[in-house]
């Protein structure tokens, strides 16, 4: 993003303990020691990337105070208590630059319901739609483009983004970030088969997001069939997710992009599913569980589990059989060379 | 949802042959025999589970005419002829609660081209947009933000969640859902490709879907290049499903979420696929079939295949390789023993 | 879609060499040799299919100039130069009808900050949020209900379908097309996590889309966390696809739909992925790699790679593992088989 901060801009937001070196340019962006060129902030968090600083063509480091190389010419360190602190707070700056919160009220091409509660100093966007007894908690600032079906409430501290869609009575905590085009409180997805056809199931359960739930953009949550499809606070859920109706996720799990839950799973607290992990219906998954990138999970699987592939193996074991099957040509050649020893007595 | 029903609501909704048992509490939610609670509406509609009847803390239980049981203290059996039937009607009221139909007409704040005609009694939500030529059948409903576009038929009796888009000359059929988020009629993704990079093919073909078809939040079907992209009557199709150009969908075929099909594949009828199945491009799968989650399809089947995996092989073959794979390690130590043995003569 | 050309229309727009045949019916659709009927217009554009139009029941047939075969009766056929060019030109038409070009101007619906500035002739849909300080280039079409955050930009003679949304800051190239429902702009996922929980990371970057990109309906790209996701000139992405913060996709990629890619992931130019692809975080595929569909790509590939499968192997490799995997049943049989004789000495 464009933004451009003096040294002594700097200097206030980071109260360093000590300023080494001089420069008049600005900086003008951020980036890691090594992709840093002149005009960027760099920082270094990490001890063991001590060395790159002196490569470094930053125009300001953060650096430990217990760091004692010196800045080239044009090149400022700053000594901080805590960089990856100073770096917290200079990004918090730039977040406030990156998304300056529009004044309290209701966009007036809005269209509210008369009957929808909106709490102290929420800010509705433009051609937004919250319908009849929704309610919107303190401080939430629902942006352009968003749909509050009836009686969905949200929290304090929300921030929904432009065409996100909560349909009619669901819910959402305090300080839940939504990121475009998310959409939560789609029917389930149930159906009576039989040789005429599919006979729709009825969905009238809801969806509950807990507090300090993120969701990216164009995921969605379908509601739950009687009960609520349920996501557990601070769960973080990346872009194009899908979450089956009575799904229940539990506390602080991670969910990648793409990852799939079919109908009433549940995943117990701090699960990590890495991207395009598919979940069949049905099963709970224990707390901790952490499934890599692609595994695909059948049945129910214990606290702590570390599983990779499909069929999903132990981490371990996944990728020894990974290894051996880029070598099944040469064990067939293996056993036809067997076979031919022994059937000939050779 | 919110909702609350007095027993003697109850009993004129499902009309049953014999009320056994009494109580003052409303019923306030819905659940199966062993999830329900004080408060809960539950339902015996399968003999097997005859036993958790016993056991269930419902406050008010659907039971078949020939079951014999006898309720706890507070808590009311309705005996009816059939279960599910009663359990479906009061569904279906929910539903009407869930989802009460607004009143017939244009939100002032739609954009209703002059020449888009719209049948009778037909509910176009705030800040839909319909474009030229467009037409919505008798009683559809275009919820909040959703889009038409120019020359788009849309049938009878459906229902487009809020941000639907129907791009131009696309059709659907009559008694359709489609949940929020879904786009009909993008571009299909065909390029003549050279050294120097991709040029665009146009595609000026459409999309039809048919009647009572179903289409989950955020799912995309592409419109074919010359001639129709096409879902059958009856299809039911999740969320963040994926269908290419010049597919070919059949009737009451089921497509669970994140489904994907590449340009010009065929299904047949009553083709199943679970979720994350994934199908490449100029193929028949033929009616009837049913494919595991994650199967990957890279050529024609017949009618009534049923597989999984990725090579996809026949249900039972795949569920033995899958074990087998696991077992790998294994293999290859028993082979090195026998080696072993042979060449030393052991 | 609909629409109706006499021949002398179609003599006009094709210029052929020589018209051959008569015919009064008009053509109001296109197909290939093998799919056309009456009131169709069919093309033989690669010589292997000139078997094919003998077989062809199109009403009008464009033919190279060096064809020698006779029409039947109310048939035509049209000899051109180069039957792929006339068919494309034919298509160009049909464009122009499918998306009749608006008058430029501004919606009076649409929400446009004072401060955004508009190239010439650009056309802003009915219910078009443009907030402050963004930028659209001549001629550009942003249709109904799309979103352009703070400070975006988009370049000369793109289109943004229904519901497009760009976030702040964000850059879009010229001649580009986004499909609906794009999202381009939301956050990274990225976490600072400890047994407390997941402290979200700032995601303070942007995303850079080249020239003459085009990105599918409901596709998501993610801001990076200091610097900017970049999609390089004439990349073609399909829809549903997921692009993670700090990716860099080079030019003339080509990504199927479904596909996607942690962060911080690089693509060179002219990569291809075919549906459903995934690729971890931190790795470089290095260009005109081609990866298969449903390819897992786990580490570094060189220039050229052609994988398939997870893991990835080279394809005809990749070929063989699958057809041997099949077999996994009769080795352990075979060397069950072995041991038996081995171990007794049979």
């Amino acid at each position: 993003m464009q933004f451009s901060f003096s040294i002594s801009e700097l200097i206030e937001i980071c109260t360093p303990i000590e300023t080494i070196g001089a420069t008049q340019r600005s900086i003008t962006g951020l980036a890691s020691l090594k992709q840093a060129g002149p005009g960027d902030l760099s920082f270094l968090t990490a001890k063991r990337y001590r060395a790159a600083v002196a490569e470094c063509a930053a125009t300001v480091v953060l650096v430990p105070d217990d760091f004692d190389g010196e800045p080239r010419e044009d090149q400022v360190f700053l000594r901080v208590a805590n960089p990856s602190r100073a770096l917290g707070l200079i990004c918090a700056q730039l977040e406030r630059l990156l998304w300056p919160r529009p004044r309290p009220g209701v966009h007036p091409s809005a269209v509210v319901h008369e009957t929808a509660r909106l709490g102290k100093d929420v800010i509705v966007g433009p051609l937004v739609v919250i319908e009849a007894g929704a309610a919107v908690g303190d401080r939430s600032w629902i942006e352009a483009g968003a749909f509050l079906g009836r009686a969905v409430m949200v929290g304090d501290d929300c921030r929904l983004g432009p065409g996100c869609r909560v349909l009619a009575e669901c819910a959402v905590g305090n300080r839940c970030l939504l990121h475009p085009g998310v959409v939560i409180g789609s029917d389930g997805f149930g159906y009576d088969s039989s040789a005429k056809g599919h006979e729709k199931l009825p969905q009238v359960g809801t969806v509950t997001v807990g507090n300090d739930v993120e969701i990216g953009a164009n995921s969605t949550i379908d509601r739950g069939r009687f009960a609520a499809t349920s996501i557990g606070d601070g769960t973080k859920i990346d872009n194009l997710v899908q979450i089956g109706h009575n799904c229940v996720v539990g506390r602080h799990c991670i969910l990648c992009s793409q990852v799939g839950l079919a109908g009433s799973t549940t995943l117990e607290d701090f699960v990590v599913a890495a991207g395009q992990v598919g979940f069949a219906g049905h099963l709970t998954v224990g707390s901790g569980s952490m499934l890599a990138g692609r595994t695909a999970i059948y049945s129910d699987h214990p606290a702590g589990s570390k599983l990779k592939g499909d069929p999903p193996l132990p981490l371990h074991q996944a990728q020894r059989v990974a290894v051996l099957m880029k070598r099944l040509p040469e064990l067939f050649g293996r056993v036809d060379d067997l076979e031919r020893r022994v059937l000939t007595g050779d």
